[in-house]
């Protein structure tokens, strides 16, 4: 349903005679095409007529690109049973309380090796690392046989807050035959093995260690081995910690409370409590590192944040790497940082960050050991999906079993031999969510809102007698983001005049109102694209009185 | 006067006593929060009110960073003399051309070991390698000592269809002293040394010959080394050329012409003309590596393009790397090539494209070569010019002597121990071209542009006798990208009936109307927001009939 034209709002769904589940029901940000637009997540139309087939939803793990949208996808799906490894359980619980849905969603927590009955589907986790604990592919036994799906994964032999993938799990998983594998594409252009967690330990603990005065480090409130990494780092180098921003303290809060992080007693410090803490015994962490509006360190890089101000000495960490769309916001927050007198310390020149998604090794690593028959290369862009598609030729398997699919495609699987796209397309679109509108927005909102961001917009108001259709006193011109008005009164005044001219010239006849508006839309727009080359929308507004 | 914050928009003066010399007028491409803005120029009013002192304005190189503003920044300094090299000549030309403007500006063409004299100032070139031929940095001798400009530089002993950096001239000016270089610092982040022009040719020839059938290449229209690379793999692998795109052949034209590129007699081939030759005779070499708006590639992934449509078996080359901004439009025309059928092949994944400036290595060379006594680390964002700063730092110069500043900032330079940073401002501010409108665009327009695309805006109109203050009829309402309007009859019909509300009891006195504009203004946000969680712009017009 979702997630293959794009990285996030992963969905998808398994569909047998009655019996549908589902894998992952995660949003997306909108990019700059959707100005002003909050979420997207999937049309799952076609899973909402089906609803009283859907035998339950399997979550991969806690970030929301698999459980974004699990307050909106939910209730459309008539509150189907959801599956959950316990983290991933506490993070969808925050998700669900803030649209308060968490007590009408039945959450069914397994451990990783319970095996989940959901109508003539089979399915067991099988452990994998990525960015979070406990994430987990699943290894779905069907009627017509094994398909896995391996959710956002690589392997970690040394992980921090976390255990090493199943490897021996995944490998009897394969011997017992798989039809098909759905594998993560994200970091197919990357050869090699992601780096370890450990060695990122290593590094921020030293840069913690070697800071010379407070240390400030933001990194994705969801990051729990990092979190973990910089506690312990402040415990070894005799810092306090402090942390900051609402949905550090809100995570960090729900993995303390499940067993996920580990704090030392009276290490913590509140941040209205650091005028006693000498710089060098302080370890602050933040939200804030993709810089994000209102967000503690980039209201921290501005100077408006309350009770911390950046100054010469301190070390600003930023253990993360900049999602796609937000570079050029994380690269002037920095900038501001250094101008602070802060010393920066970020992933293109130090190693203080790892990618949670499997590199090429990993890639043929995982195909390696589940052997599957077919590959659908899932998480990530088309082209993307190609390569995973030639590097799975490299391991064996013909370029007629890789599938590439778009969303709202489908995949018909009758057997290991029979396995072909489908004609019937079951979705594939977006739906925008922008404030309580779920859906309203479409392609006409959107353009318009473009067309005004380019050129601004005029509404042009001529007041009409309607006893004789004469223009009444002179027309009003209201615009926006078109001009700078106090210095454009010229150009107003001859658009004025040529309204006058058009409304008169139409005479009284009452039907030639729509001839009137197109005509004062097509005269006013050449009019001001010869004077300014620029194509503002131009609105005629016709009030008869 | 720019370049300092941002990569673009290059312009540096120096001034001593009553002359002033210019280094490089370039502009600068929007970013994101200046939408329908065409290019950006820096502030330059300080020179233009200075023009009479003005002896003379040298060119670095022929990128649009740095010869861009000319149509627009020359006839505000009263055309002073412009001194270029060549093919730097050549491109300027084509740049005023468009503008009308070729016959009104004199360019000085200069050979690199010229040495030209302006005013106080005594200036002779150097030449260093880049992604054009004939870039050259400067050693200005001054009153007060010699201080260096390195234009955008690296250094490549095995260029293409460009000599190597001239390493002696630089040690000579070295020799005789430097008082302060203004080093590029693009690359500063990035360890080592730029790959030579040569490895790319060989990849690229390897990629061409390799190729089962068409190959459509494109690359900056500018890069003159890989537009000759591809010519000579042409020939070499028995291709015919074909030229596509207007910027791509208006360049190809002019490097020709000015003995810059060779192309062996009868390899290339019309557009119109492509229907006799064999796929695996052709090779396209067009525009749109950067994914613009009309471009030919752009139109062929798109299958917009009138002469050439994208099929299976044909190769795609991108040599070129998407220009920060440009990364998710040149991520999609991948998907889509590669949708047609196509292969890609991109910098990511093969070593076809190499930075024009100098990576680490480079830039301590530079350092060593010169031996500045200051530095003033240039071109790139805050953070670079710390960073390079904290290299030179390695390379002998205390953080004292290095001057980070922003634009507009003055460096007086009285003597090489008296450096310091004057309190005047002479500008820093950016001037927005849009349209034939240069500077009237502002933070105003642009924050409306902002809000509208945002949220969208509804003007509502009520009209009133003005003997009473009566509301007249019922009010309009007009609303462009807030909601879908035909399933908001029941949310516009409420708002209609508020205004009628606060309008009626507003009474007759006149002058309220001012009171009533801000009261409807409130109420019809407050409203909007409640029921939408939308903040689309509100603007109330009263029509007194």
């Amino acid at each position: 349903m979702g997630g293959l034209g794009e990285i996030g709002m992963n969905c998808t769904a398994l569909e047998f005679g009655n019996d549908i589940i589902i894998i992952d029901v995660g949003f997306m940000f909108p990019d700059e095409t959707m100005p002003g637009v909050d979420y997207v997540i999937p049309d799952i139309s076609y899973l909402e007529a089906r609803k009283d087939r859907i035998r339950g939803i399997f979550i991969t793990h806690a970030h929301l690109d698999h459980i974004g949208g699990a307050p909106y996808l939910i209730p459309k799906l008539g509150f189907p049973t959801v599956y959950a490894t316990k983290l991933t359980d506490g993070f969808i619980k925050n998700q669900l309380e803030e649209h308060k849905l968490d007590r009408r969603v039945e959450v069914t927590r397994f451990k990783f090796d319970d095996v989940l009955k959901a109508g003539v589907f089979s399915v067991e986790a099988f452990h994998v690392n990525h960015n979070i604990p406990e994430g987990v592919g699943f290894a779905i036994t069907t009627p017509v046989g094994v398909i896995t799906h391996s959710g956002d994964f690589k392997f970690d032999e040394t992980p921090i807050a976390d255990t090493p993938a199943q490897f021996d799990k995944i490998k009897r998983i394969g011997e017992r035959g798989v039809l098909m594998s759905l594998n993560d594409s994200t970091n197919v252009e990357k050869p090699g093995h992601t780096v370890s967690e450990i060695e990122i330990e290593k590094e921020l603990t030293e840069q913690i260690r070697k800071a010379p005065g407070r240390v400030i480090m933001s990194t994705f409130s969801s990051l729990v081995a990092r979190l973990q990494e910089a506690i312990d780092a402040a415990e070894k180098t005799n810092r306090k910690v402090c942390i900051v921003g609402r949905s550090m303290l809100k995570n960090v809060e729900t993995c303390q409370r499940l067993g996920y992080i580990k704090i030392p007693k009276g290490i913590t410090v509140d941040v209205r409590k650091l005028k006693n803490i000498p710089d060098r015994e302080l370890l602050v962490i933040c939200t804030g590192s993709q810089a994000t509006e209102y967000s503690a360190l980039l209201r921290m890089s501005t100077g408006e944040h309350k009770q911390i101000q950046i100054k010469a000495g301190d070390t600003v960490i930023l253990s993360s790497s900049p999602v796609p769309g937000n570079e050029r916001a994380v690269e002037e927050m920095m900038d501001d940082l250094f101008r602070l007198g802060s010393d920066v310390i970020y992933n293109k020149i130090y190693d203080i960050h790892t990618s949670g998604h499997a590199q090429q090794d990993e890639l043929r690593e995982m195909l390696r050991m589940l052997k599957p028959k077919h590959l659908m290369p899932i998480h990530g862009e088309y082209r993307k999906r190609v390569l995973h598609g030639r590097l799975a030729n490299e391991e064996g398997i013909p370029t007629a079993n890789v599938h590439i699919l778009d969303n709202g495609k489908v995949l018909e699987v009758r057997g290991p031999d029979d396995v072909r796209l489908s004609k019937e397309r079951v979705g594939g679109g977006l739906v925008l969510i922008d404030g309580l509108g779920v859906g309203d927005i479409g392609e006409v909102v959107l353009r318009d809102r473009k067309h005004m961001a380019e050129d601004g917009m005029v509404v042009a108001i001529a007041t009409i007698d309607r006893r004789n259709g004469k223009l009444i006193g002179s027309p009003d011109i209201i615009s926006r983001g078109f001009v700078y008005l106090k210095e454009s009164g010229k150009l107003i005044g001859q658009a004025r005049n040529r309204i006058k001219k058009i409304a008169q010239a139409s005479g009284s006849r009452q039907p030639e109102r729509d001839v009137l508006k197109n005509k004062l839309r097509d005269d006013l727009g050449d009019f001001f694209y010869d004077q300014t080359e620029r194509r503002p929308m131009v609105i005629p507004v016709i009030i008869e009185v």
